[in-house]
């Protein structure tokens, strides 16, 4: 077999918005608003789901963004969350951000996190999740969220974070209507047979 | 920011010990027995914690290996799973092993999935998810599994996975409880306080 690799990396375009932002920004609604700008240029840009998130430090200062890169890869794990998590421990050096300088971290997601990425919210060390769209939304354009406990909120409550719901929700569902309006592939593979 | 970039990429040792392999496996206990030596080989070879993981073709043709790479790449999404997965739909150069030539595929775990892991299963395309080691196993000694569905199974099962358990659990648990005995690193992002 040969042994291959997978390299994880942010669409060039993402370097020249991100470029553009205050040095920090103090309020949770800007920081939500950069989630939000990352999954409304990933549509318009043609490089992936209609997702974005993004990982500040206690100072409101950016550590990483993230983009969906799952067709553009060819990866299902390739979630906006996914990556701005890994990329961010990237940054810090560390897998886990509770114990890095700069600690407590925030994640912003222009959508609440799928089983996947939900899972992987307490293995990143991360302190808050700040969510714009809900899940509902996600499913209703026709995206499978995957089967979370019902009181994920109160679950990753019992692990220390804060869960922060329906800011700017509107903005997001409304990436996602437009996505799916314009024909965007959702990509679930749910051409398997159901039983 | 400088955006980074994360390189999913095996240890070298893992290309020897697949090299050794037949170039199919019809037995699923020897499928499994890839995974459960992978883990074994990534606590003695100290290049991580004591999972594995490898994705098989209908054929019981070898597509992926993967290990645990959480410590020694600083990335918590690094799960023996999930990176067998990725690896996996980079080889066939598609998001969705079930629409892949040779499909229906199987992943083998040492030990059953943790809540992230569950989760990327049904974006993977995967069919078959087959484990040897229970969660409880990994729990006993010290590792956080994550908040899962209570019948996860069950879940799976809905989306058109079949769950093997139990097979080889007792050699999955004994690697498990090797790695803790020895002071291997359980590294849950648990220094946060609970509350």
């Amino acid at each position: 077999m040969s042994v291959a690799e997978l390299v994880v990396r942010l669409p060039d375009w993402v370097a020249g918005l991100l470029h553009g932002l205050p040095e920090r920004l103090p309020r949770q609604e800007d920081r939500l608003g950069v989630a939000l700008e990352l999954a409304r240029q990933n549509v318009c840009r043609g490089s992936g789901g209609p997702f974005g998130a993004a990982v500040f430090d206690a100072s409101g200062r950016l550590v990483s963004a993230g983009v969906n890169l799952v067709v553009r890869v060819g990866s299902s794990i390739l979630h906006a969350e996914m990556v701005a998590l890994a990329l961010a421990q990237r940054r810090l050096g560390c897998h886990d951000l509770s114990a890095a300088a700069g600690a407590p971290y925030e994640l912003c997601s222009s959508t609440e996190p799928c089983a996947m990425c939900l899972g992987a919210v307490p293995w990143s060390g991360v302190a808050r999740l700040v969510c714009a769209a809900r899940d509902e939304d996600s499913r209703a354009v026709g995206f499978d969220e995957g089967a979370k406990p019902s009181d994920w909120v109160g679950a990753l409550a019992d692990r220390g974070i804060a869960v922060v719901r329906d800011l700017r929700r509107e903005e997001g569902a409304a990436i996602l209507r437009e996505y799916a309006a314009a024909g965007g592939p959702i990509y679930n593979p749910g051409a398997r047979p159901r039983r």
